[in-house]
């Protein structure tokens, strides 16, 4: 069917300025400027893990297996390029599913000039994987790692916490313009994005700049979605604990010095709000603060692969 | 056991000296040349298609999943730079698998002066997925493409063709070096790598090329598992037809002018033999000429995803 496909595909795909080659070639050909530093990612969704294929909109899926690594561009600061798009399908449902994959994930590449530069694209008897690699490149303000964090660095985070399974995990938009903006104008130490849980993706960044870190828990925007999973699951999870562990947020997380985010916070220069949840700190591991009292450690949770 | 993946790869996977970042972050970071043309591809292969998980050795499976996609950056004469390896793994094997696979990849990463910038490693109740994006770049002497044959150009083989899957599938060399060096030294207007069958590959080239192709099958290197596959199934199938539509040779089809290609074969430059087997002709489709009487079309077979 691949075949097939391609011709289907022939003029729906977004390209860009930098794609020389796109697909129907060994493989694709991007002319990057001087210098390029060529910034890469790779994530794999799959049926019964990220979504379900039997009870939801294949055009979402398709969305969000784009945005998911569109997401990690921006954690990065990097200004995305292109896309390949690998498709494990089953067999069954082949041809529809593909195209519907395809349009589900062709506005969210036009919004962000990505180009559809190539990928594969295969059937077989198990079920559907999804495997998109996203290509960026550095600006001229460089990148963000997860291991700038200094001691004494403000937690800034964009938006809310807790409840995307309720919809946000297909919904979200990747922050790629807001970390853009804020690597523009502001001074940054490190980011990483939300994708396995805000107290999981804030010990990645502490452990890889040896340093801890200390939330406030009183100060984390909890999102609506977080305070619906609360109620529907009654038991031990509270709307914060759900904000501290779901995964799949994809909000921005930036360490930032003091007066910088001061700077910031009073600037709220993107559409949606920056708050200061905490703070880099000598001590390894991962404390929170309630407003009250001594810090107490704090268990590490998300998704785990 | 995605963490626990990581922390045994660590110190295990090989670099490459225009890797800035590797794993561990939220994507790499390649810093490529001036003016960097970057060559990029993905394959994906699944159990039941590609291996079968319960007959062989995993460490060949990786290996394979690499080389596929070596075969591609070679087939567009790229230097291979960099790889991201995501792995959707059955999580009654994970761990082990995980192992096995990338042990398999990494002599070969090494052979070939590839990173292994990064990945996704997953687990599900499925059977075993892997998508390999491979990186690139062009070197000063340009890409060779599918659509660069004209008119007369000579079709140019290298190795034999047919019965790949007795054995070759699993352990070929993918034809890295050899582009590079046909390429420095030799005015190629265009190739492919063989992946799909040798006639199939080659209608593509003369399709993108907007010409035909006429095959010498009295001309074609016929490989000796082709012999093989033609004695172990008895029936319509000459060894001919093995080497003209069995997929995954991975040698590589050039075109190129006839007195280029006279003394291309003169030095036969490479350690395995390159061979005349056609040349590309202005009556569109694939053509077969026996050696006696007139052309007769041929049908372009192989895998057909």
């Amino acid at each position: 069917m691949e075949s097939e496909f391609l011709n289907w595909l022939d003029g729906k795909l977004p390209a860009n300025a930098l794609q020389e080659l796109g697909p129907g070639d060994d493989a694709a050909v991007l002319r990057l400027h001087d210098q390029a530093r060529c910034v890469i990612t790779s994530d794999m969704l799959s049926d019964g893990v990220d979504f379900v294929l039997d009870e939801c909109d294949w055009t979402r899926i398709g969305r969000k297996a784009l945005a998911v690594n569109l997401s990690d561009l921006a954690a990065m600061a990097a200004q995305p390029v292109a896309a390949l798009i690998s498709l494990m399908l089953p067999c069954t449902q082949a041809p529809d599913l593909a195209r519907q994959l395809v349009q589900g994930l062709i506005p969210l590449a036009q919004e962000f000039d990505v180009a559809i530069a190539g990928g594969d694209t295969n059937t077989w008897a198990g079920g559907l994987v999804i495997s998109i690699t996203a290509i960026g490149v550095a600006t001229e303000h460089g990148l963000l790692r997860r291991d700038g964090a200094h001691v004494g660095d403000q937690i800034l985070a964009s938006g809310q916490f807790g409840g995307s399974i309720l919809g946000k995990h297909f919904d979200f938009t990747p922050r790629v313009s807001e970390a853009l903006l804020l690597n523009a104008r502001y001074d940054i130490h490190a980011a990483t994005d939300v994708s396995d849980g805000l107290s999981l993706d804030l010990s990645h960044i502490a452990d890889a700049s040896g340093c801890g870190a200390l939330i406030r828990t009183d100060r984390v925007p909890i999102a609506e979605a977080a305070h619906q999973c609360a109620k529907l699951q009654p038991g031990p999870s509270s709307a914060l604990d759900h904000a501290l562990s779901d995964g799949e947020d994809f909000e921005l997380l930036l360490a930032v010095p003091p007066e910088e985010a001061d700077r910031i916070l009073a600037d709220q220069p993107l559409d949606v709000p920056l708050t200061r949840i905490g703070e880099f700190i000598a001590r390894p591991g991962l404390w929170e603060h309630t407003g009250a009292g001594e810090p107490q450690p704090l268990e590490p949770r998300g998704y785990v692969h």
